[in-house]
């Protein structure tokens, strides 16, 4: 068994978030959770079928995002895992709703950073072990890192 | 610290839900899940309990699925992990039932494919550091193949 | 691309969540899921923002707890990863209202066990690649075992 | 404004679950949310649409609940309110589901008993003020009684 | 049919829940809910059952407050209702629990305030119409009250 | 006690929830659920305190819908009530983030239609007891209306 870092290639200014479910209904559930929640949301999403045919199952309202999702999923090709990625949206917007579709298992990660993913790799087939999102911490935040925190938060109205 | 990778053994026509946990109650929560939620369910539950007598606890309405449930535990052997073996019910009936009892921590996978366990050992104990569950995929979905995918779940009723 | 054990420095008597997110609300968020489900619960909440400062995040209303997630999460250094630890309360009274705080993506363990992070390191950053929870399996739970179990549940209260 | 009574007819052997939601959507969500949970589950659904056309929107998997959900909606008469009908299956294993699905607001009840709905009219039009279901109660359970509900709930197997 | 209000009688500094439900599973999933919450919550819960041996069933860990809830329910007296009464927590800590209860359909209300509960009577039995929380508005809040409210939220520890 | 209708006075393409909840820490709440759901969503939320000084409680982004949500909750006078108005957004895309505050107990309707809240006077105070929503049925959907409908929620890219 081998562990490779697959690197996400992910399109300007887009989100994505990428998790382990088990059915290729997916793609449908997670198409029509996306267009549920947040109009006007630009979106692909790729899903790795692990048995019978083995397609890479895909879906979304927008060409690059699609064709994106599908290459970086056939880049992990990992059984069972899917990936979004989307614009006009962030992923705190649409998570909850995800993690709410009745065969997602879970979700490794959601992030606009650079992402690697840890990809195992053995004679039946590949998986995820793990991802590298974005960088390591530099220090821990000061009392002014603090309250410049508190008050983004606020600014852009996600906090009250 | 060493990384092998441990195959589930799956019976016939069974489906599996691997997961990590933390509190022995889990056995008893996730039966009722799982009753309470598809009728005629059978299935066995094996949980590896982490701590004190630290024995693999383990329940179930039928003894094939119960022993075979325990014995995957007992060859992941890693703490908090538990599993569950179905039948007359697929993951999706039940998976959200799973994920909402109050001590599961995450779901790995669910499926009915051969599953490689990547388990990690160190000196403490043994831990999931990943799932490779079925094939990789062969290829990307025509727009027959999806054609077929979209007639297929509306078949089954799935889907509408 | 290199993979360590770290182990989690736990405070006497202290639980600890450990999971994946991806905003730095989630430390206000975390924190008022806590204040708001368990009266009296002490705690403290770190995050590693993974862009931009890459800071560690923290909050919480105990200093000790506070500042040994900080160095726990300073210590594990992965990206969108956060540590709760907790006392007066246990995983099972909060996970699910962490679960569903909506930039949550995971939870990789809740115990009061030795716990050890496998955390892989690239050039980019660091990622949590699994945890070993407590110690492994000793055996099979037999009849007199599970009657001790679930006496145990009903005597606690947490099972009728 | 006046307030009328408006038996349910239950066909026999089925159980009713009765809500408000908001939107044409529902008769398509709430037929996934049952397939998805239950399977081999008998079933029709009714939905009273508010405005435009407002037309008793409907579907279902059995011509015979399908038929009395439809009648059912149309006696009752109130707008964004709907009706289950099922068989082989109980409102406690998917009522989760139907309380999920993003358009429901809420359930007045789920029921085999006999049920009454108390239905307001306006010149506008109508709404739901409350349910009778089934029998008031008669005496509190004695000891003997809860022993006897303790071990009934043990032998289904829904509690252990 | 007639409307009658039924005053629910609220022992000194307790807090009440509402609710409808289906099946007397509910007297011990509440209570187990409720446990497994808020560590040394007291409660009692009681039940309508709504047919059969129509019984309140019931269940808690204090006497004073499972008598009362007893009581309350015989006076609503409307199948399938269920109450709790509770100290030592807040409805806001447990009410995602309870809502999360399967078999439970909705909540009236949560309220430490005086409660009247309109019950609606037929040839049949009986049913809740809704409730009085409280009393009704006195004023809009001004900009001070508004920092004052924002300010306690803070103080108490629940907002951030 | 008097039952009377209180008519919404919905603003120009504007949306509303109507809901029960329990606690004033609801209009901050409720605002971070839609700001955290939908980017750009346009909003006023108010609630009924329902003790002490009991005032309207209110917060948004939109002075208009603000100014109408505090008017229509003044209107309807019951305790613990809150009503959302809304623009940029569907009830759809934010009813299940709002059922999940942990405070909120039921919602009573979901519509852009026109409302008449059934509203019970008592000398204590008023409670809402249905809500009459949009108009009543005028008649089955055909086997045509039923394409047609199917056919819009595929357009609109609701349902795939």
């Amino acid at each position: 068994m081998n562990i490779e870092l697959v690197p996400i290639q992910l399109p300007d200014n887009a989100n994505l978030v990428l998790g382990q479910t088990h059915f290729i209904k997916t793609v449908e559930d997670v198409y029509e959770a996306l267009v549920n929640t947040v109009p006007g949301i630009k979106f692909g999403i790729a899903f790795c079928e692990a048995s019978g045919p083995c397609l890479v199952r895909a879906d979304g309202n927008d060409d690059e995002l699609l064709e994106s999702a599908i290459r970086n999923a056939e880049n992990i090709g990992a059984g069972h895992v899917f990936i979004v990625l989307m614009r006009n949206a962030f992923p705190i917007n649409v998570l909850g709703r995800i993690k709410d579709v009745p065969e997602v298992c879970t979700i490794f990660c959601a992030s606009a950073n650079p992402v690697q993913v840890l990809v195992a790799q053995s004679e039946q087939g590949r998986g995820v072990a793990g991802v590298i999102d974005g960088s390591s911490p530099k220090g821990r935040e000061s009392a002014e890192d603090r309250a410049v925190r508190h008050s983004f938060l606020r600014k852009i109205g996600y906090k009250k």
